[in-house]
């Protein structure tokens, strides 16, 4: 690759004068800006960002780790994000961490070391002292679907027992007593939170069931299909089911299809997340709806105003609440 | 933030010892380790990779860009790099272009300029003559679902045109003749090439149709409830439908749907991709399958071996055919 001497050589002028060329300096003649432009498109020339972010501190980018930017979920993170970025003239650097600690932490250093002055960070495998070691590192970080105490004030996050509760209750207020949970085989704490909210909706009303009505799978419409697989055999006799997310609730409405179970006639459902393909599916999924995508956009610009250094003008909420969205999954008993 | 000067100080030793440990010289005393390190800890310090990468001329970076990220096809396609990137011990930078040569131009320039190695680069916006001069300024490079002749050895694509063949004789040969096509708005050579496809076909088996039967809109569930509309609207006479790609046929099927018109048994539909959302959505789409995952790690594995200098050891073809998938979509007319 041509260097800047080569380019100094070719336009017949020194580097320094390639150096004000470059760093559009005042000082550089219209002669020597045509000269050098014409050199550096000869050569395929590039100015170095690394060298100019080493002047600068700042490499004008900002950062965002999710677990797995081919799930849809953190593909609306990742846009939101990058929309905010694009209106603050940043471009965006994406890692995946794969809900793996030692992915995550690899990302999340590449994403510091590169001089990311503002982070948004989807964390699940890190623990908190260690994310409060990253932020000590990063002062523009912030961390989204996650609460850790100490950095109240840099976390966006939603209220995952509260979303669980709100699918299990409405089941129950539609007549609905056998509800299964089929949830996530991840060790995240997002699966505590949505079972307890399960769990304590079943008790505020009184039902108890056992633990044979909860099943686990990877969070996607495989992982759904084989939870259902799964309650199917053990014939637990339900007549609904809260599913950790819409892509594990259209597995599982697959399984229903294939064995001749009408839904929501015979076995209601209803989903999480209410993305794109809770409108798809038939029937149309009954789901808890996660606004990542206005979640992100907070994020992304908490993390700008504190890479700034300035103080947060209004403090917000940032614990959001999901709602229920009622679509063709639910079969009310009560009618 | 800390800079290795601050850090010296604290650990009380000098600039160059800091900057050994930090390199792990052999010439690091364990004594000098030992307090650089807690004096970086206590600081909050990380040694700055742009500083590194200056002297490596290396990243350890490689770039992808793709249209839009949040787009499960674009998903698909860095999920794919990312996982040869890690298995090369690189991380990932991904960029967005949202098919605007502005974008896209700005989108590599970031890429290029901070020295990754490898680039796998989805560009639908800049002109050839752009491309080649990007392809100078970075060796590692290579083109996906584009043609550039003079670039034929370092571009992956698709054959379009046979693609959207492929779907229409596929109707064809189920007994109809009055096909409808559903394509993008966006002026990119995929939709020429798959509208030529879609005309060759008819022309093939002497099929003459009006204009009136291609409709535009959004190469997404929108677009395709749009351009369903418009040709219900229009009561344009026809049996089945080609669709640009899944997220059409699913938005033109729930048109269809609202409509109380059955497919397929009174509209047949085709779509292309075979993405998630065509075994999800009802009836399941028959459609044309796009190996993007394969397309995506045959790119990588590419700007990778370019990247490094090396010959590549033995070529292959780079342009890739799609095929049919046969699901529940298309009614036969014969039987």
């Amino acid at each position: 690759m041509a260097t800047i001497k080569d380019v100094a050589k070719a336009a017949g002028v020194s580097v320094a004068t390639v150096s004000r060329v470059i760093n559009k300096s005042p000082k550089a003649s219209q002669a020597s800006i045509d000269s050098v432009s014409k050199a550096m498109s000869d050569l395929g020339y590039r100015p170095n960002a690394a060298a100019r972010a080493l002047v600068s501190q700042s490499t004008n980018t900002m950062g965002v780790l999710v677990g797995d930017v081919s799930d849809p979920f953190f593909g609306t993170l990742v846009k939101a994000v990058d929309t905010i970025a694009h209106q603050n003239g940043k471009h965006l650097l994406v890692g995946n961490g794969y809900h793996s600690a030692e992915d995550e932490r690899r990302a999340i250093e590449l994403l510091i070391n590169n001089r990311c002055d503002a982070l948004v960070i989807h964390s699940k495998a890190l623990s908190d002292q260690e994310l409060i070691d990253f932020s000590k590192a990063s002062k523009g970080m912030v961390l989204i679907n996650r609460h850790v105490p100490e950095l109240a004030d840099r976390c966006v996050s939603l209220d995952n027992h509260k979303g669980a509760y709100l699918a299990t209750e409405f089941l129950i207020r539609q007549g609905h007593s056998k509800i299964a949970c089929i949830t996530s085989s991840h060790e995240i704490e997002d699966v505590n939170a949505r079972i307890s909210g399960y769990r304590d909706a079943l008790s505020a009303y009184n039902i108890s069931l056992p633990e044979s009505y909860i099943e686990s799978g990877e969070p996607n419409s495989e992982g759904g299909e084989t939870a259902m697989t799964h309650l199917l055999t053990k014939a637990v006799d339900i007549t609904a089911v809260v599913a950790y997310n819409d892509y594990m609730a259209a597995g599982a409405l697959s399984v229903l299809e294939e064995n001749g179970i009408d839904a929501p006639s015979k076995i209601s459902i209803v989903g999480f997340d209410d993305g794109f393909i809770a409108r798809y599916v038939k029937p149309r999924l009954t789901t808890v709806r996660y606004p990542i995508q206005m979640m992100a956009e907070k994020a992304a610009n908490l993390a700008l105003e504190l890479a700034k250094g300035e103080g947060i003008a209004e403090p917000e909420p940032m614990r959001y609440s999901p709602t229920m969205v009622k679509r063709d999954s639910v079969k009310n008993l009560n009618d």
